[in-house]
């Protein structure tokens, strides 16, 4: 196994009593060897087949993007400034609706390439044709939790062809990719599914041992609709259909009250925060503060690049830390660490992969993403976590590695063809526009 | 005078019916003398001594930030997650009160540097020992509004000192550095101003033929202590004082009532929208829809590095556009192309500048920031005004001119020394803090 050391560095641990420090991190084969502070011992700089000089860069766990649809990155720009249920009925799905396998596989490309170059390393997407975005995955060296998000507003044959290839690719591509690829399972929303297809889908994840994920609550509309048709409000829906009895991660809960907030925290569910798209299509304000204090698990996400219109996931770290001090009127709502743990531990908490990525420590996979901060934007050296959060963005990432294993340096993607995928996206876009 | 052609570029110009074109531009001196689409005309090429190749490149009017205290750069992250007036009280007037000429010098370099690498070609700045900040816009090239904002909490003496000092900084510097640089005249909040003093300045501003910028009803409390020390609102207390009889920007005005946003209107007052300032400092979201609808001008501004962080103007555009949809529930507020011209057409508009800069039109300064599409978040081809609005951020930006002089190429300065900078800005904040 490779072992490789940086040196001179500064790393983000946001340990509270030393949220950075200036040292050296070390790594064997796909995990974090050893960190400290100062020069590295001699025995690890020995140990180093290579040496990374990480003067005038900060390195932090890699981003963990908990909710997005890749592919629909074909669709950016495509229609802006409409309300959810127009933008999902009248663009996005007519125009989905022609997605081929290949369409699934460039517009996937494009988001990996978007992704890497703006320092996510780990991201859960749910779509169709999910075995092309696990190809993706594999090729492009990330990390992923893949759901085919099944929507049962249609005949009973074809809710359980839906749910076969659900289930089908859960079997063929789960611990795949060297144990990259992880595999969930998902009712796309209650709005879009009948109860008894939920059951179903609940039972085949307890079958796979599998997480499940739903979009959940995302506009007010949605939560009086499931109040008209079922007598109750999603969360109680969703636990009366035995959702949160597998861990669960639901996307968005914008309109909660405290009741629903309460048997959150009390069921283990998470809760993917996407403050962008939920601005953007005039969803709301999640109450995030008001989760976060009841104890519930509030990572972050993208959603789609057609509703947000980029995947960097610092600029939903920064909104999640602005947004609800603006809104609640209390500036210490959402601190920057806590906005950044968001984006990254809690981000893995979601999706069961805490211990695993989402924090700078030996064992731990070495997912790291590496900022430079040789940039006026970075100076004073005050606090790089208040820098991170609030000053950077996605292209002061320099270098990135998941597993052990670079997947950008200096800019240059070293596992996907850039070039070539704006070129492939763009063919998709016209021939399904066309 | 210079004169040059930039082909194949795609030109931003937001006419409703044809937002973007791909063609040609030409300059010729300080001023765009030609558009038009596809190959420039042959006299266009034979008579310009110098060829840009626009291919992959987006160019657009410079940006303008209409509110900021740029020194307050050397502030950035030294406090974040505070309230307005405890940040302001015990954290940045504290520090600030040390600030000697050269920290001025090198903390409003600091913020020019980081301007023109995110794209913007004018912004507006109040704050102390303005003949420094005067200096940075000249050897910068950038275009500036520049004003001595005082606060009147002090005996008449130094009030009349501070008074003086500010008409003599305009008097200095008013038209100067090719006429980039113009004044006005601040009282830098009602809260912080007898009304005496506000007259006294108004006065100063009609002998100067000046226009006049404040800091305007940020924060609830404000409000309420205006209500409670004079017997009436801002807005009606500014209006009795004159303020508005001449050309007026406020910054903020994140409270106000109907009645307000109808006599903002009536009397052409531009209000500078500050949405991740206000966010921050938990004081609240601006009324920019109904402002707009009202027929305000309503431009935008970063507020200082100290409560952003950053001086990208791009992310005010893209929060002005996301943030009235989200709160407001209506996706159709403040859609993409209006939020573009908030921070450029509605910029030159706020501070007298509408026909010199903030279009591409021939008989404009040549201020131009040309954005590098070549990036998977620009694929696909749909719409360059939401891609820039909502996708692109600041590091996207590729070359800078001003006045037809370029001030960045390939994201390298020209005009300024940027290491040196950070070198300087760091001692200086080092010095403050010893």
């Amino acid at each position: 196994m490779k072992r490789w050391l940086i040196q001179n560095g500064l790393f983000v641990t946001l340990a509270s009593e030393r949220p950075t420090y200036e040292g050296w991190l070390s790594v064997e084969g796909d995990r974090i060897a050893g960190m400290g502070e100062g020069a590295a011992p001699a025995h690890e700089a020995e140990a180093a087949e290579e040496i990374v000089d990480g003067k005038g860069l900060l390195f932090l766990p890699g981003l963990i993007n908990t909710h997005g649809h890749a592919a629909m990155s074909l669709l950016r720009g495509l229609a802006d400034d409409l309300a959810l249920q127009d933008w999902l009925e009248n663009h996005m799905w007519p125009t989905e609706a022609k997605f081929a396998g290949d369409d699934v596989y460039w517009g996937t490309s494009l988001a990996a390439a978007e992704m890497i170059l703006s320092g996510t390393t780990t991201f859960v997407d749910m779509y169709d044709h999910m075995g092309r975005v696990a190809e993706v995955v594999e090729q492009a060296g990330l990390r992923a939790s893949l759901t085919r998000g099944v929507i049962g507003l249609c005949p009973p044959e074809v809710q359980t062809a839906k749910l076969n290839d659900a289930v089908q690719f859960a079997r063929d591509w789960h611990g795949k990719a060297d144990g990259r690829i992880r595999a969930m399972m998902s009712p796309h929303a209650p709005y879009t599914c009948p109860p008894d297809y939920i059951e179903r889908i609940v039972a085949a994840a307890h079958e796979l041992g599998l997480p499940l994920h739903t979009h959940m609550s995302e506009s007010a509309a949605e939560v009086a609709q499931n109040v008209r048709d079922y007598g109750t409000r999603p969360v109680a829906h969703l636990d009366s259909l035995g959702f949160f009895s597998r861990p669960s991660l639901v996307a968005h809960a914008v309109h909660l009250n405290d009741e629903e907030i309460a048997l959150l925290a009390e069921r283990g569910v998470a809760v993917s925060h996407n403050p962008v798209s939920n601005l953007k299509l005039a969803s709301g304000v999640a109450r995030a503060p008001d989760l976060l204090r009841a104890g519930v698990t509030v990572s972050l996400g993208t959603d789609s690049a057609a509703s947000n219109n980029n995947l960097d996931l610092f600029e939903e770290i920064r909104l999640a830390a602005l947004l609800h001090k603006g809104v609640s009127g209390d500036p210490t709502a959402v601190p920057a660490a806590e906005a950044l743990r968001m984006g990254t531990l809690y981000g893995a908490r979601a999706i069961g992969l805490e211990g695993v990525t989402g924090e700078l420590r030996p064992g731990l996979k070495a997912d790291l993403t590496a900022v430079s901060i040789a940039k006026p934007h970075f100076v004073p050296r005050t606090d790089y976590v208040s820098h991170l959060v609030y000053a950077a963005n996605g292209a002061d990432v320099a270098h990135v590695w998941v597993d052990g294993k670079q997947l950008l340096r200096g800019r240059e993607l070293l596992t996907l063809d850039a070039e070539r995928i704006r070129f492939e996206a763009q063919r998709c876009f016209e021939r399904l526009r066309g």
